[in-house]
């Protein structure tokens, strides 16, 4: 990662991306990691995630949208099956598990859904956690939970960057990191 | 495509899948196309589209979330460019494109969104419109609506499969038609 006038520019696998930034209050500009519309870097990103899945793992999960793509590469690279949780209630759902999200990095507060049919899919399985961005952990901690009530275990917490200082207790793995702020 | 006992079986590229089906209202069961957990499934399907992507496209446009894997891998597959247009506002939007989406196949009218920094990554192009089902053809005259006002132009419809019988004008293309209920 390399970072100069308010641009940070990551390199991964071979791929460069000047990445994008957005001003977020009063606070400064935040990096902004686009996997949607980029298959080049998605799958770059993927390529270099495949050693942190830990061994054992039995299924990926993820959450959308940004990451969806990334989860999608990682499935189709590892060969191990993955889930999608939603942030948004579907029509068709059958008694999904429903598990409130604490505050997001970009401040919007959010409840997270996962049907049961999908649900079903990680019980009795290990299960790796896989993000875009890791910042304050609190995705990586809902998604947690619903490993847990869905009757998996968690493996192990991946992500293809790690953006600020926040002290994590999760053990995660990450590629690069990128500033919180620039 | 398959029907017996309330089960629609699809076979693309050498991959089989019987379809999950979900109650909607006292109408029945729809079936559901799912590549959101199906690398598999998605990267065949991807790769039978690929000559279904009119000469001259520059950019492929598709709409979150279920096709947001799908056109990932007919990005990579194909080498064209991807946009996917959100149905949320992200709080990092600047001047996105607002456009009201007429209601869907399972009843829930919606707001498209699209970034200007992406909608200016359509203007002057040849854009194909790429989706999982099409049914009433309301999603894909939006997102045609959102390529005029982005300054491209339509080179293209493209879907995985076609849902029901409704007369559409529109000159699309699909690979497996899907009734509307079963």
């Amino acid at each position: 990662m390399t970072q100069a006038n308010q641009e940070v520019t990551v390199k991964i696998g071979g791929v460069t991306r000047t990445l994008p930034s957005a001003r977020v209050g009063s606070m400064g500009r935040v990096p902004l990691v686009e996997f949607i519309g980029d298959s080049e870097f998605t799958k770059a990103v993927a390529s270099e995630m495949l050693v942190m899945i830990p061994d054992g793992t039995e299924v990926l999960l993820t959450v959308v949208t940004n990451a969806l793509p990334l989860a999608h590469e990682l499935s189709h690279q590892s060969g191990l099956p993955y889930e999608c949780v939603r942030k948004k209630r579907r029509p068709y759902m059958q008694d999904p598990i429903i598990q409130d999200a604490p505050s997001m990095t970009l401040g919007v507060a959010e409840t997270f859904w996962l049907d049961s049919p999908h649900a079903a899919r990680l019980k009795g399985k290990r299960v790796a956690i896989v993000q875009d961005v890791i910042s304050s952990g609190g995705t990586a901690q809902t998604l947690a939970r619903i490993v847990e009530r869905s009757g998996g275990t968690v493996s192990g917490y991946l992500a293809a960057f790690r953006q600020g200082e926040s002290a994590l207790s999760l053990p995660f793995k990450y590629l690069e990191k990128l500033p919180a702020r620039i």
